[in-house]
């Protein structure tokens, strides 16, 4: 039989990224490709006494259906944290624990746009959500990143020429792929331009818990009063990526149209999980396990900038992140990037060509990115030494 | 700020069932709405000592990203089972794990409906699926169900006048609500059917491994030569609910899409459930354990049953199922639907009303659900009685 697609997945590609990962599970590959966390900051011990407790005393309703909103302990939790570590008001907004950060994506685009209308994105942004956009029909629109974050003219001129603008989708702290930080300003005036244009932001902050240098910068979320703003968080960066939870914050308007369609999608997140995350939250030290890893990224991003900043040839830009896992790096001008990655990859380093982080992937671009959560020191130190001995061999 | 919804979520509403299900939580509310499958069905003990192996040894995988395809030894577990237990061919399909059977529906929604395309259902039908329709602007055209399966003349119909139809949405075995089974021969005719007028079926199976009386009947998805179907299935009813696994089985085209659109959807069902699930396929004698369930439900149904034909009024119908959750209740011609289930609800006993089945809620509809798979057997006998008195009231 031929099958007959619908127009929205006619176009739609797997994960270049995902493929990498593939490809990165060769033997003798050293992989600067993935966004897994490091697999030591999960809390192993915590989670696995957690777990024979449920069931020892909860097994029932550990592995029976539950609510589509979430498991309310777990909801109640993530809620404090939101409020006493984001500032965000809880009073005005509600939380809907969803499967996993990327679920919250997709929900939202669901209930917002329709085909055709427009997502307003940064240029890089980070490909699950792009892909989601694509998925709906949704037409991109990019705005550079700036070292500040997003050029605000252009996003302006968007706003005022796009009738069809609905959403604005934003990763403010430690952006991925790129690793910067939108400042404080530039975070106020987004807000002002989405309430002007009477657009919803959706704020992506996977990695806001991972900060480990520089001063911390208030959330849009925090300072949004009229409740333009979608919060998106997720536990796997700081628990455990799979156990596939993550939530909104959001008006209750957007909550209630959040459920209806979560329901749809897969009833609920499973709630065995979701009660292993509450409990943890509940009986665990949550800053004290949160500030092993962010000591573990900041020297792991340090060994990784230190290698670069020896090995890599001077004109070769990159971003110095203050948190989050990766890091930006552009070659100079004329450089060929499809062929230094077929290089790194034959030399066995794996990187993300930055086009794959492009609302035109097509567009030629002469970035990629590195990340450092996931290989090891001896990994970081020879994979960067290699990167390097390339980057030099461009100038000659 | 105002929001501005999608088109095709506007019209989208909770699931009834899922706000009945809240009512029934009340203390002293006997529940034969639910859906849920009997806590005594979920394997604790071995899925504790399984759980208990994950944390000693892989933990770093469990609570890991991984791929979106699903776990590879789970994959094969399942796609064992159904080439052995259910005869379906898997040298001809690729196997996708899905959070839940609920993904599986909205995925392969997604991959093959455009907004306006007809997705032709069985009448009454599961709401679940109905709702993943409506939330991808599906429109629904029903065909009555009839004691061995649906209306072909009906669905020829449909078939034959609107060009758009793209899917054809059937639960053959043990139905939800209805409780009902479609011949072979109809299986073998519904094929024709939709090989002749290039439709894909989805075939939902959640209920096929709990036949507890009359012969098997093969899957359509086991005649199934032209690849036309997609089959949907789950461990809910038999491993645990709460764990949120679910699969499709599709020739390697759709199998394809489906992974694209699964990894902007959640990128991956959570990887511990999934090594749950795989071992206890692996280790424990499954076939043991769905008989002890059989065994379970054989009794629960027989008692419900039997409590309907001692107390129910004669001029009330009901479905009496070979497996499965549910059985159907059909009341007079002229009786007042709501009034009834309002009247029960008074009595404190819980069932859903058939409308919420339907492709069109408001139309009338004199029938509804009730699952004996939840409720105590004590709560079985008390609130059959109650239903019994209340049938008899409708008489005089």
């Amino acid at each position: 039989m031929d099958y007959t697609f619908s127009n929205r997945v006619g176009g739609l590609k797997p994960s270049a990224i995902r493929e990498i990962l593939k490809s990165a599970g060769d033997p003798g590959m050293i992989s600067f490709s993935a966004g897994n966390p490091a697999v030591e900051s999960f809390p192993v011990e915590e989670l696995r006494r957690i777990s024979d407790d449920i069931y020892a005393h909860d097994a029932g309703a550990a592995l029976q259906y539950s609510v589509t909103e979430g498991y309310a302990p777990l909801r109640e939790q993530l809620k404090k944290r939101l409020s006493e570590r984001f500032q965000i008001d809880m009073t005005q907004n509600e939380l809907l624990v969803t499967t996993g950060g990327q679920q919250g994506i997709d929900l939202v685009t669901k209930i917002l746009c329709n085909e055709g209308d427009t997502v307003i994105c940064e240029e890089p942004s980070f490909i699950g959500a792009l892909n989601a956009f694509r998925s709906y029909g949704c037409n991109l629109k990019g705005v550079p990143l700036e070292e500040d974050g997003p050029n605000l003219e252009v996003m302006e001129e968007i706003l005022k020429t796009d009738k069809r603008v609905k959403l604005i989708y934003l990763i403010p702290t430690f952006q991925n792929p790129a690793g910067s930080t939108t400042s404080l300003e530039k975070r106020k005036a987004i807000l002002e331009l989405a309430e002007r244009y009477h657009v919803v932001i959706f704020e992506d902050n996977p990695y806001g818990e991972l900060r480990f240098a520089g001063e911390e910068v208030p959330t849009l979320k925090s300072l949004d009063r009229s409740g333009c703003v979608v919060y998106g968080g997720s536990v796997s960066k700081i628990l455990s990526a799979g156990l596939r939870i993550g939530f909104i914050a959001a008006a209750p308007e957007i909550f209630g149209k959040a459920v209806v369609v979560k329901q749809t999608t897969d009833v609920h997140t499973p709630i065995y999980n979701q009660m292993l995350a509450a409990r943890f939250f509940e009986q665990c030290d949550l800053d004290a396990h949160i500030e092993k890893i962010r000591a573990l990224y900041r020297r792991k991003c340090g060994l990784m900038l230190a290698g670069m900043d020896e090995s890599f040839a001077d004109c070769v830009q990159y971003t110095r992140p203050e948190g989050g896992l990766f890091l930006w790096v552009t070659l100079p001008e004329g450089a060929d990037m499809p062929a230094f990655v077929k290089r790194a990859i034959e030399r066995k380093v794996a990187v993300v060509p930055g086009s794959t982080f492009m609302t035109d992937e097509s567009a030629p671009c002469r970035s990629f990115r590195m990340n450092y959560s996931t290989p090891s020191d001896e990994q970081i130190k020879k994979g960067v030494a290699i990167l390097g001995e390339l980057t030099r061999s461009l100038k000659g």
